[in-house]
């Protein structure tokens, strides 16, 4: 089993560390981070969950208007509905997979010079906007390419999961850049660099024919416009990564290859942290992957909280030999591991 | 209403017109073509439907192994799946809409110099090879660029349905593009041109979070990297288009905008064709629209068949004022009507 070593400090950010963006809301969640760094400063760009203050019995909703330009809050009758989990309000008919979610995320700094204390924005970076963002904007990842940051991240809306893109050069303003995934799609991984002169993403269609949850890498020429969707790779049949996969970090160059560490649930909805190489010029070419995971949860701030049992990477930093993986727990507070590239890599099994 | 003059020799083509891939099989639906004018000849890309002969009783599936290269049949217990709807075999648990399909499709070609009367192929000339193809290829859309004709159809297999590209130039031999949209989606339908320096094509993602099944409209610059993804429309809440909405024919330019004929299904699962008129510089601004049908299942080569009540057009042909829709008739023949163009715009209600 590969060495983690969690921070002394955990969970780094919690929910009550963040401001929420008006008082009658309350913030659930700060958690699945992107990670970029920028000048002298680590930044995590937080999927901060809120959702409105309500009493015992009460099923209180946000929405985002379009038309009015703000966040409304829609009160339905629980017994309408299918509560069951904790995170959607689902149609008791089964026809989809929800209605509504019961908080709404956007996306905010939080900024820090030693990567261990970090200091919250006050206001949302990214907040809903548009007709794809209705319900909220969730799970983030930051590619860094030339002096533009590229953040993509799923945006909910009755249209279904998109995955939208916006740049920034300076972490105070962006600019929307639009839809760069059709629904359903989420847990985007651009990486940080070119290969054989094509840009290129991991990304997770849902499949609703034939139920499949697989991990696509996708080419660009611009990182606006896909294409060349192959299908990477799935999840075991019986393991720690029966139910689904995902991916997780933006993929990194190592003399290997190309190392993404990315996340799988089982089917009772456990999330581990799984690590898997690929080729250097053909990312489409699975080099080697680890079967077991790198990381599962384990700490009280992993297994307890808003969804338990779950760390869920969106970003890392990596210097020299050391990974620091910080990670949501538990869809509710952030936390940090370092692990060792090396073990890292020790630990993959070769492709035939 | 408008008028709609059904060709007199329809239908055009029927599954008995079709020599099988194999002796083993039977041709059971012959429909839903793409259409290209290539020289001086009409040619139909065929949706060529086969299942394997099987006695009452029996539940005998074809499958295209990628490791033998050959389809294989694979034989099932009726009672272990849910076969209500004859397309499919679904699980019993829900958890996806199928488990292997009850025939495999591929694409042939029809030829003709009046467009009336076809003469077709003997053999395939697209067949499954690939692991995206497992589960058969389905209703082609063709569209001329240059002298390059592109083709896209929807590849079916346990990874979902995706979107394949491939051209030609003489339909005899074509290219393989790769996948252009991901899955779940299907009917893409790529304009007969540019607009604003960019390709464009219509596509219908199923997203399975919110049930979502509208029309999407896409931008490329090269055809095979797709982006800029919007929403465009969707059906009524209450109408022939209640259940819903894909693209049909390739769009093509009139002198008011681009003009697309659609098909949509209302919640019983009978399937009419639609009128929309986009924007001539940005297609994603809907100009008019027809709430009304222009063309449903009527005569009984529509009615009745394989999976009846069904007019499903994936091309057309324009000459002057005369708009010919070519059309699969109930998932079972080809059939042909002639519109006037005049008429179906004049019937268009502009959007605010």
């Amino acid at each position: 089993m590969i060495k983690v070593t969690r921070y002394a400090e955990n969970p780094l950010i919690v929910p009550k560390d963040v401001q929420p963006s008006r008082p009658d809301f309350e913030v659930i969640g700060a958690f699945n981070a992107a990670v970029a760094q920028y000048q002298d400063e680590t930044i995590l760009l937080l999927r901060v969950a809120e959702r409105p203050l309500q009493e015992a019995g009460e099923l209180r909703v946000p929405v985002y208007s379009v038309a009015k330009q703000k966040t409304e809050i829609i009160q339905l009758k629980p017994s309408d509905f299918d509560v069951s989990d904790s995170r959607i309000v689902a149609p008791k008919d089964g026809r989809s997979d929800f209605r509504y979610l019961t908080s709404m995320s956007h996306i905010r700094c939080a900024r820090s010079r030693d990567g261990v204390h970090f200091t919250v924005d006050d206001h949302p970076f990214i907040y809903p906007h548009n007709e794809y963002e209705t319900y909220g904007l969730e799970d983030p990842r930051c590619t860094q390419i030339g002096d533009t940051y590229y953040i993509n991240f799923s945006a909910v809306s009755e249209r279904g999961i998109c995955v939208e893109l916006v740049t920034t050069k300076d972490f105070r303003s962006y600019q929307d850049e639009g839809v760069i995934f059709l629904p359903d799609n989420k847990d985007v991984a651009i990486f940080a660099g070119k290969a054989s002169d094509r840009y290129w993403a991991l990304n997770r269609p849902m499949a609703p024919s034939t139920g499949n949850l697989d991990v696509w890498i996708s080419s660009s020429t611009n990182l606006h416009d896909w294409g060349h969707h192959q299908r990477l790779f799935g999840g075991s049949v019986q393991g720690w990564d029966d139910g689904r996969v995902g991916a997780g970090m933006p993929p990194f160059l190592t003399q290997a290859g190309w190392l993404e560490i990315y996340h799988a649930a089982n089917q009772q909805n456990q999330y581990g942290l799984g690590a898997i190489l690929l080729d250097r010029d053909n990312p489409a070419k699975i080099i080697a992957r680890n079967p077991d995971p790198i990381m599962m949860p384990h700490a009280q701030y992993e297994t307890d909280g808003f969804f338990g049992d779950v760390v869920f990477t969106c970003g890392g930093v990596v210097a020299g030999d050391e990974l620091t993986v910080y990670y949501g727990a538990a869809d509710t507070r952030m936390a940090a591991a370092k692990l060792s590239l090396n073990e890292v890599m020790s630990g993959l099994q070769v492709i035939a």
